[in-house]
Order: structure tokens, then sequence, then C-alpha cells
């Protein structure tokens, strides 16, 4: 047996992930936080955040994030590049294999892997997302009091953000590339009743317009009477091109989570790859999964919520329930030079 | 029908409490927080706070809900004096009537009220309580510097609270009403470890001696070698006592939930009375109490974590199931000077 040894992997660097940093750290679990491929997760992607609690002046995305890096170093968690490939969890320790090819084997896992927004794909959407584009209304439709805004989507979310979005803006248009929602009925009668709501069906985002400087200002629509137009105008067919001033773009096309590694593994997932917790059906506050001494945090086990401060609550939860866990199930604490095997077993 | 009408009443205003509101407030459902019979909630008991994600040089417990307060009032939330005497749930919309004396009316409601620290009932303690007496170590530990302190409780919050005592102290003696710890493992051995922490089994605090202008100065100890010796010497059982000479004295004997305005109504509680969520057993992270319309947040719902960063978390997750639930179940939303009755039902 070769390779590191740990008590606790933090699989994710995002708020979840950092938070569960902090608390294995003070906890002195010694805790090795793996970055992931999107260090700092979602909130990297948000300029200002107005609603985390203590923060009266708002904070931005990043800084929270480094601040919460800051503060779990502190205590002495230790960072590193790279995500899981593969993890076998059938046997103790756990196996992890890295994205760097490094091995390392750990008796708990917290996976704060998250979830990551879906991109439409749309030209300049890298350089403004975070700039007037955003995957996340109930975060930053505030910033867009009295502007016209785009929401692109035909889901239930599609239809919340729009509906959430009409509060605040002048005007909302759905944007969907076919004629049909994909909502539930009640969610799509309610935005289409709403006075403030526009649907332009069979249509897509192809650019953005705008900069960091000013934000989102206009947008580029292509349209086609059976749908999909951007397929189609890639394939050299006519579509209605229609330029739009709009002062934000909504992206509600859904989220990815982050568990491909989990897939061949007992960890049980939802029908979209979320990470199942309370697995026996207890209707308790819990981060268990279906496999002992993995725990989850963040989007990656809330598919509902998604946001930062319950990422940061829950990641103190799977920090919490992995401490308890590790002194119940396995005394014998492993450590970076102990190659002993433990003698836990379950 | 008199008296003023919400959409949303929140009760509570620590930390959770105070998620909720920003993210009610932000949401624009006009919240009235209920500030309820100890502003700010526990943290204020607490002096610094180092595992709150985001504050990587800690900060003050009184300081965070000032904070979280003003955060709340920039967007609009409304702060009261008063907690809610009786709860009327059964018709709608939900009629509350609160310690001031005032009714006021709310489509929805968010259970944010916290648990308080159990007392002892030993002779003087509410005289005595916040000199000498404390039942929040981290709080008042510092100003017991040289003193010989008890501890009174025998689980895990009991062991961190004489850990953290020996810091200040000359001598720290746990007093425990049974012969056997209910801590964990690995704190009760780190208790026992301790040079200048001692044991007293079977022991229980009769009576405390002191004033508001010395302090405690000394207490009254019973013990009966089967235990519960406060039972027995209240049954006229000989038990042995003994006056013992201490400058401070430190409750930890657990939380009891702030919940009696609920024990009437249908709302679920646990058999230690917390409040019950996702009470259909679904294992989904949800607020959902077993009344459609109110939800709860913090330590009143969650009594595993009991965390400032897990109370923010699930203080935005109640806000958010609120406003869904307000959407959802009755799209005509009352306001303040509108008396009109809502339509909803269920």
């Amino acid at each position: 047996m070769t390779g590191e040894r740990r008590d606790l992997v933090i699989a994710g660097s995002g708020v979840a992930g950092l938070s569960a940093a902090v608390y294995a750290a003070r906890a002195d679990l010694d805790p090795l936080v793996l970055e992931g491929d999107e260090p700092g997760g979602q909130l990297t992607l948000t300029t200002d955040v107005e609603n985390y609690l203590g923060f009266p002046d708002g904070v931005g995305g990043m800084e929270l994030i480094q601040r919460g890096k800051e503060q779990a170093e502190q205590f002495g968690a230790e960072f590193r590049h790279g995500s899981i490939e593969t993890a076998d969890v059938d046997g103790r320790p756990f196996e992890l294999t890295l994205s760097t090819g490094d091995t390392v084997q750990t008796r708990a896992l917290v996976v704060a892997t998250g979830a990551s927004a879906r991109w439409v794909g749309a030209e300049n959407e890298a350089e403004l997302m975070g700039y007037g584009l955003s995957t996340c209304a109930t975060c930053d439709g505030a910033f867009h009091r009295g502007d016209d805004v785009l929401v692109v989507g035909g889901g239930d979310s599609a239809m919340e953000e729009a509906l959430f979005l009409a509060k605040f803006a002048d005007s909302v248009t759905v944007v969907h590339r076919r004629e049909e929602l994909r909502a539930s009925e009640i969610m799509a009668d309610r935005a289409r009743a709403h006075d403030d709501i526009e649907f332009r069906w069979n249509t897509e985002l192809l650019a953005l317009e705008g900069s960091q400087e000013d934000g989102v200002t206009g947008a580029t629509l292509v349209s086609h009477p059976d749908g999909y137009p951007v397929e189609k105008y890639e394939a050299g067919d006519d579509v209605t091109r229609a330029d739009v001033d709009v002062g934000g773009v909504f992206y509600a096309i859904g989220h990815e989570p982050n568990t491909d590694f989990l897939r061949e593994t007992p960890v049980e997932l939802d029908d979209d790859g979320y990470v199942r917790t309370a697995p026996t059906g207890d209707a308790a506050m819990t981060t268990e999964t279906a496999v002992d001494g993995i725990f989850a945090a963040g989007d990656v086990m809330d598919r509902t919520y998604q946001q930062a401060v319950t990422a940061a609550g829950t990641g103190s939860m799977a920090a919490l329930d992995a401490e308890a866990w590790l002194e119940e199930d396995a005394p014998t604490a492993a450590t970076v030079s102990d190659p002993v095997t433990s003698e836990a077993g379950d």
C-alpha cells in the first residue's frame, strides 16, 4: 500500500468545502481540501453577494471565497490542486485517484463538489458572466430594478426565475428554444398570466453585448419556426435575427452536479446525479450518504436552495458528521506518517 | 377583523431569524421580525466566533448579530419588540397574539425562536445569573482568572466548557448527578486527563451563595451514592452536603427549544419540544413543518448542530420556502393596508 493517508479529504473548495474545512481543521482533523476543476466554485462567478448573513454592505463572491480559504488555512487545512477521478469506496480506507495522478487514502470523505450551472454557449458569455449575465435570479435579481431582462430556459426553474425577476425588472422575456414549455402547468400558467413576462418561442441566444464595465447591454436572438434555431443557424439555414436592448440575462437551463466519480460507487444519486443524503429515509437533518464515512455538503446534495449561506451551513454539518463518525467508527486515528490499516469495519 | 396584517412574520432575531429576514426582505415580502425575549439570540452570549465562514480573524457574536440586523434592515425588514404568546393557526390567515398584547395576522410564519440554556433550579440562581453564574463559558470564562469554578453537567458541552474554563480558572470541578458521563469518550478522556479538572460524581447543586455586588462566593452541593441527590434530598433521604467556596458556576445541562406557543397547535414537536421539519418523512432538505405556511429555522428545528452558520443556512431556506409557498398557495398578496381576507384555503 503506497500513497498518502488521511483521516479526512474534502472534495471541493467552494463555500461548502471551505466551511467544512474550517470546522474540520479547527477540530484537528488535518483535512486535505481538493480544490477541484473550478477552485472556489460557483460563487467565484458572482460579483456581489448581498444575502450572505454578516455582510451588510455585501461582499464580492471571490472575496468571500478568499476570506473563507484564509480562515480554513489558519486552522491548518491543506489545499491542493486536483479533483477526484475515481473513488474506490468498497474497502477501508477509501482510495481516491486524483486528476493529478496521485493516490490518496482517506478514512472519511466530504463530497462538496458542487453543481455547475449549464451555459448556453453564446458569444461573450465567459466575459460577461457575473457582469449582468447570471445563473441565479435569487442572487442577482435585485440588481436589475427597472431593467429589461431575458431569462433563457423553459423549465420550472426558468419560470421561477422569471416570476422572481418580474418583481424588480421592468420587463422579463423568457427565451425558449421550442414552442412548448417543459415547466409544470401551474408554473407556466403563473408566468404566462404575469403582465410583465413575455415569451419568445423557438428562439435562442446567439450572442451577448456589453462589457465588464457597463454590464450586459444587449443580446442577439435567433428564431426559427421549427425551434432549435442555433442548430439551424449553424447548419446554414435561414433564421430570424433580432437584436434586443437588455440590462440583464439569466441562464436557467439547469445545473449539473459534479458526481461523475461517484457513479460506479454505492453512494446513492438521484435521477439528475445529485447525492442523496439521509438515504435511510430518516427525515432528520444529516449529510450522511448511503456509504458510511462519506458525507455530502453544498449544491451537490442540495438541488433546492443552492445558496452560499446554505452551502456554508451544510459544509459545517458535514464536518461535524465526519468528526463524529471518525470518533465513533474508528478510534485509531490515521496520520500521514502512519501507514497502518485502520481497524474500522462496518 | 382588526389588527395588523402581514404576508410573513419571522419569530426570532438570532442568526436564523436574521438570515430569513435578509432573504425575505430582499424578495420584497416585507417581513415583520419579532425580536423575542432575547434579541439576537444565543450568539449574543458568545464573545468570539471563529468558525462562521467569511471571518478569517473571527467576529464577535454581538457584532455578527448587529451586522446581520443592519443587513436585514437595509432590505426593508421591520423589527419589533415582543414574542408570540399564542398562535391560532387553524384558520387563515394565522393569528398571533404577542407578548406586547398586540395581534398580528400573517399568511406565513417562520419560527426561528431558538433554544435557551437550561437552568438547574438551584436556590438564588435567578439573582446571580450574570453575576458569577453563567450558561456560557466562552462568554464569561475570562472573568474567572484565578477562581475556583464549578461546571454543572455531564455531556460533551460540559466537557467543552470545563476544558475552556481550565485556561483561566485555578481549578474546575465538574458536578454531575450520576457517576457516568453522557459525553463522548474522547471529550470525557480529554477532560479527565486535564490536571486542573476534577469530578464530583453523583452530586448536584442545591444552592448558590453570593450577591450581585460580590458575585458568586460559594455553593452548596449534595451527593448520594446512587446519584440524583436533589431528588432524594427532596424526598427526605439522607444526602451528603458540602459547602464549597467558588468564584463562578457554569450551567451546561442543555438547551430548551422555545416552542411553548406551538404546543397547542398542529405543528409537530419532538419529545424535547424541537420543531419537526419534513414531517411527511420526506428526506429532502426542507424547513416545512406539519402546518402549511409555517416554516422553522435555526436551533429550534436543529437539535444536532446548533451552529451559527447552520442557523444562517436554515434561515435562508425558511425564507425561500415561505416565498415559494406564498406564491403557490395564495397568489393574492396581503398588505398592511389591505384587510381583505386571503382566498387561499387548504
